[in-house]
C-alpha cells in the first residue's frame, strides 16, 4: 500500500521539514530539523537535505518539491517570484529545479510577488503552498500569524488576489529581546486579561504605533502592569495594532486563521474583541498544498486513496 | 573671574557629562564620559562620578545638581515623577538628594509624568530640564529626536503642558541590527533623496506601521532601492510615521528642534516634506537648564557676568 511518490519538503526560515508522501499524498513518514536556512553555515543545503533523507532520494527515485524561504536569495536558489493574482496552475509552471544527487532534481515552488495599493511591494514565500492546501473559498480573507504575518484575500480556485505583510511576530522579538522594553518585563507567565488590555490599546490607538508601543514600559513604570504581565500587554498591543490597520481600511466580518495553534488563538482572541468571527483552517495545508502543485506540474500522477 | 558655583550633570542611558560652572553658569570646564547609566556596573554610580570629577567636589565644596536617566528606577536612586502640567518652579522644589562624598550632596532633577488623551501614561527624564534652559515660548511645540524620541506642546513660562514619546530611534536601531530589515543593507552612505521617499511613505501611511516598515526590505529585495539606500529608507519611513501620526491628530505650522544636530537636520528635511517649519534651539540647553533649576532652589545664587 504505502508506496512512496513524492518528498515534499518545508523549509523555512529556521525549521526544516521533510515528509514522504504515497501514492495518494497521505504522509508515510516526516523528520523535523532544526537547520532552518539561517542555521545553514556556507549555503551547505545540499548536504543539509542529503543527511535529513538522503535515505528516501538514494532508496526511492522519487520527486522531491520544496516551499519557503529555501527558494529566497538567502535560500538554496532563487526561484523567481510570480505576480499576484496567482493561482497554483500558474506556480506549477514556475518551479525552479535544482540537482540534489545525480539523477534526483529538487522542484522549488516559486513565491508571490504583489503591489498593493499603496504602492508597497510585498512578498510571500511558502504562505502561498500553505494557502493552496487550505482549500479556503473565493472571497475570503485568511490570516497567517508569525514572525511576518500575513493577510490575504482569496479569489477563484484558490487564487492569492492580493496580501499584506505586518511585522508582528518580529517586532515583539526584538522589542522584548533587544529594547527598553524587555528591561522590566517578566517572561513565562500568561496574563489573558492584561493580552486583551493591549489589544483594546492597540485596536484604538493603532494610527500611532510608534507612541503606543511606549505603553509597555510606562504601564510598568506607573505600576499598572505587572512585570510578569507586561510580555502579553506588549503582545496585545501589536496584534491590535495589525488587525486596528486593516479594519480600518477592511472591514471584516470573520476570518480564516492558518498557522501554529497557540499563536491563532492569540489572533481568535484578539480579533473576537474587535468583533471579527474565526475559523481555523487545517493545519496539515502545507504538504497537501505541496502534493496538489507536485499533481498540477505533473511531477506525480495522483491515485485515489483505496477506501475498503 | 571664575569662581566654581555648580557642578552640573547630564547623566543619561548611553553618556554621562560632568560640567563645572562659575558664578554666572558658564561652563569652566567640561568633561564627557561613555559612562552612562547602563554602562555603569553593580550599581557604582557613586565612584564613576568620583572618577570623572572627584576633584572638583573634593576642592570646591560646591553643589551638585542632574538631570536625565540617573534619576530612573535602573539609575542611582529613583527620583519621583512630578505630573504635567510641570514648570521648572515645580521640579525646583522637588529634587532627590543622594550623598556623593561627606558633605557634597547630588540634587536629582525629578522627571515628568504624563496621561494622554489616549489614555496612555507617558515619561520623561532629562529633556524637561533641556526644555526650560532652551527657554522657548507659551504655544509652541517641540521636538527632541533621539533613542525615545518626544513631542512637548509648552505653557505659560516653559511650563511642559502635554507629551508623547515615540520609539523612533530605538526601532531603528533595533530593526536594522536585529531584525530581517538589516540583512539586505550595507551601512555608511548617504542617500537623502531615498530618504525622502521613506519619509513621504512614512507619512502617507503611518496608520499601518507594521506593514509599511516591511517595505524597507521588499524595496530591496525588488531592486526599488540598493543596498547602501536601505538604512536611510527605513530612516525615513520610521521618521514619517512619526510625524504623520502627530499631524493627524495636531496639525502645526512650525516646531522648535532640540537636540543632536544631525538628527535634528533630519527631522528638519522630513518635516519640510510634511510641509511643516523649524526653528532649531540651542544645544546648549540641558546645562542652561540645570543652572536655573539650581538657582530657583536656591543652591546657588546667580551673579550676573560681568560685561567690562
Amino acid at each position: 500500500m504505502s508506496e512512496a511518490s513524492l518528498i515534499a519538503i518545508d523549509w523555512g526560515t529556521s525549521n526544516l521539514r521533510a515528509s514522504l508522501l504515497d501514492a495518494a499524498g497521505r504522509p508515510i513518514e516526516t523528520r523535523n530539523s532544526a537547520a532552518g536556512i539561517m542555521a545553514v553555515p556556507e549555503r551547505r543545503f545540499r548536504q543539509v537535505l542529503l543527511s535529513l533523507c538522503g535515505d528516501w532520494i538514494d532508496g526511492r527515485r522519487v520527486p522531491l518539491i520544496a516551499s519557503g524561504m529555501i527558494g529566497s536569495r538567502q535560500g538554496w536558489v532563487e526561484a523567481p517570484y510570480i505576480d499576484s493574482p496567482a493561482d497554483l496552475a500558474a506556480a506549477a509552471t514556475q518551479l525552479t529545479r535544482v540537482e540534489v544527487a545525480p539523477g534526483a532534481v529538487l522542484h522549488i515552488v516559486p513565491g508571490i510577488s504583489g503591489l498593493g495599493d499603496d504602492g508597497v511591494h510585498d512578498v510571500m514565500r511558502g504562505e502561498e503552498t500553505q494557502l493552496w492546501g487550505a482549500g479556503l473559498a473565493s472571497g475570503s480573507c485568511c490570516v497567517l500569524p508569525g514572525t511576518h504575518s500575513k493577510w490575504v484575500w482569496l479569489g477563484p480556485a484558490g487564487s492569492i488576489e492580493r496580501f499584506q505583510t505586518f511585522m508582528t511576530g518580529e517586532l515583539y522579538s526584538v522589542l522584548t529581546r533587544h529594547s527598553i522594553l524587555g528591561r522590566l518585563m517578566h517572561f513565562g507567565a500568561a496574563r489573558p486579561a492584561v493580552f486583551d488590555d493591549g489589544v483594546r490599546l492597540g485596536l484604538a490607538q493603532h494610527a500611532n504605533a510608534a507612541h503606543v508601543i511606549f505603553a509597555a514600559r510606562t504601564a510598568g513604570l506607573k505600576g499598572k502592569v505587572d512585570a510578569e504581565g507586561l510580555p502579553d500587554y506588549l503582545s496585545g498591543i501589536l496584534i491590535g495594532i495589525e488587525i486596528g490597520s486593516v479594519l480600518a481600511r477592511h472591514p471584516l466580518r470573520d476570518v480564516a486563521l492558518l498557522g501554529d495553534d497557540a499563536l491563532c488563538e492569540r489572533y481568535r482572541a484578539a480579533l473576537r474583541i474587535a468583533d471579527v468571527g474565526t475559523t481555523h483552517a487545517s493545519p496539515d495545508a502545507t504538504t497537501r498544498g505541496q502534493w496538489q502543485v507536485a499533481v498540477q506540474a505533473g511531477l506525480v500522477e495522483e491515485k485515489r486513496a483505496c477506501k475498503v
